[in-house]
């Protein structure tokens, strides 16, 4: 199992991407190829007790940075995202990871790699942490502006990677929506019911906001736009509360007090806090996309992880996991069978 | 100032109802009207004590349940919203408060008092509590699907009450995107964007999903559908990290010997606690719906407030709150005159 790692993708590359390589390599005993500038990458790795570990270097000169327009990637022909997606179509890697410009990675997948024959459009998926289920969500930001049969691909691409990569048989899919009736919805929702309806997913219907984190589904399919929304909401929300609750407690003067006459008793609390430590840093976990390290970019011709731009050693180590484990299972291959089959049964009903 | 009350309308009515606009006739010296079933209305008030209290009942025969069909607002000519909304068209009552079902009471709204010239569509609007500042967005369900120009209508509607209701001078007007950048967007987004961006208003662009807690604009506008997803995902995240914290806490023997340990500190820092329990409590308040109350129905002829299914007497007390600042504060007028403007000015443009 080789992972083409684009080591010069990200907030904190290739220091981040270089220690997480480190670590997967190391944790799932696989070979992890550092695509970037061979002298900051033969440096980072001096840093690292790398014995017995398979990383290899390939050179890349360019780097399509951050804030970059997407179409750098036609530009920058030598970027370490380019390279390294060119060593999957060659054959030469079995998967693609990268923390770096989202919107670029998308582009060099389209035109490196190519769609799987009949994938209208290919679909960026996450999964929301629910414990000890996830949901796997898609689009969460490939296709702004989405039709009916969008969707119903995003439907059989997301089943077949809940299948394949959590062997979750018959997944449970639905659809986000502004209720739960089958006539709720956008006009774009209430098309595209009745073609999941008829698809042969195991399809529960309308799925509203606030069901979307109780695993009433295990794929749930929207839009890029709401799927963005709904992504960067959720982390919002979090935010929102601890900045709330920490203001609560610091606001003022009394309540600098009232905490300052808490500390004893917090002291004393200790001994049972550290007991329930394993369970406070589990669900921290669970909390965190840097556990999740990446989001599969489903429907291109290979396997795509993208992963966070602020991304750390540690949500790299699971990005590159991510990667690992759908090339592991054949996610191309089933995804290529689904759509394949579901082609044909189309065209069948359109000759029958 | 009288406000006509759909004593019928929601879960716990008429009881909830009853109670909640005794609390409202005491708390803010009003009248509140109580439509509904005489009897009935007759039978919660004996368990208030009324005395100096404006709360005269005007007797309607039928309810529109929760669960019905929004048209039933047009064969049931006696129901209590029905009933109530034609209190405020004839001028008998100054605004309208209902917890009922929301797609009838829309409808009502739209058959009984109408739009105001030049309103493409009505909007409902709730704020996000933000202390100590509030986003008003909208809109967050009447129109699952929008064009352009009813979001800059939305912006125009918004921002009016934003300043006749909370006093916020020159509102700063965002729009929810899936980026910040001003080319990111649905193509809806991306076609209201120079709308909004010419239409005089404070336009600041796009929000983010992770910004929309963040009160980085006073007015959100948004299509229907995603603003549907928006407040019922901000409700759910937050029953999420309820849920996932009390089952970290109790999920295991483990655990619960930690708590036993926790007891005696905890206890401990109860004086602390009890310092900052009013800071705690505002905290509490603040994140609550009941507080807020109701969603105002933006661009019909009168002002209508829809409350929450679930609402108390607590919440029911500040749905009836809101109307009474918004007919207070003119806002019908504020709206017809801003819109009015618009009209011109674009008619102008036109003929210019």
């Amino acid at each position: 199992m080789r992972i083409a790692l684009d080591a010069m993708g990200g907030d904190h590359a290739p220091a981040a991407a270089v220690a997480g390589a480190v670590q997967a390599a190391r944790a799932y005993g696989i070979e992890v190829i550092l695509v970037g500038a061979e002298d900051r990458l033969r440096a980072e790795l001096a840093h690292h007790d790398t014995r017995g570990l398979s990383l290899p270097i390939v050179h890349a000169s360019q780097v399509v940075e951050m804030a970059e327009h997407t179409m750098a990637v036609k530009q920058k022909k030598d970027a370490s995202m380019v390279v390294a997606m060119r060593l999957v179509r060659e054959g030469r890697a079995d998967a693609f990871a990268s923390a770096g410009n989202s919107g670029a990675i998308m582009a060099a997948a389209l035109f490196i790699l190519g769609r799987i024959p009949g994938v209208l459009r290919p679909a960026i998926a996450t999964y929301f942490p629910m414990p000890p289920h996830f949901s796997l969500l898609l689009d969460i930001g490939a296709n702004a502006d989405c039709k009916p049969d969008y969707l119903l691909q995003f439907a059989l691409m997301g089943a077949a990677y809940a299948e394949k990569v959590y062997g979750i048989a018959n997944p449970r899919v639905g659809i986000i929506s502004n209720g739960e009736e089958p006539d709720k919805g956008s006009t774009l929702v209430r098309e595209a019911f009745p073609l999941l309806a008829a698809s042969g997913l195991n399809f529960i219907g309308n799925v509203e906001g606030k069901d979307i984190h109780r695993h009433t589904a295990d794929v749930i399919v929207t839009d890029g736009f709401t799927g963005n929304v709904v992504v960067k909401l959720t982390e919002g929300v979090v935010s929102f509360i601890a900045r709330a609750a920490a203001q609560a407690a610091t606001g003022s003067w009394r309540d600098r007090v009232g905490l300052l006459l808490m500390v004893p008793g917090l002291l004393l609390a200790l001994p049972g806090l550290a007991v329930l430590a394993p369970t406070l840093w589990r669900l921290r976990r669970q909390l965190s996309w840097r556990e999740i390290g990446g989001a599969p970019l489903l429907g291109v011709d290979g396997v795509v992880v993208i992963g966070h731009g602020r991304s750390d050693p540690y949500a790299i180590r699971h990005m590159i996991r991510q990667a690992m484990v759908a090339a592991q299972q054949g996610l191309v291959t089933t995804i290529r069978e689904q759509i394949a089959r579901t082609s044909h049964a189309q065209i069948g009903e359109e000759q029958g």
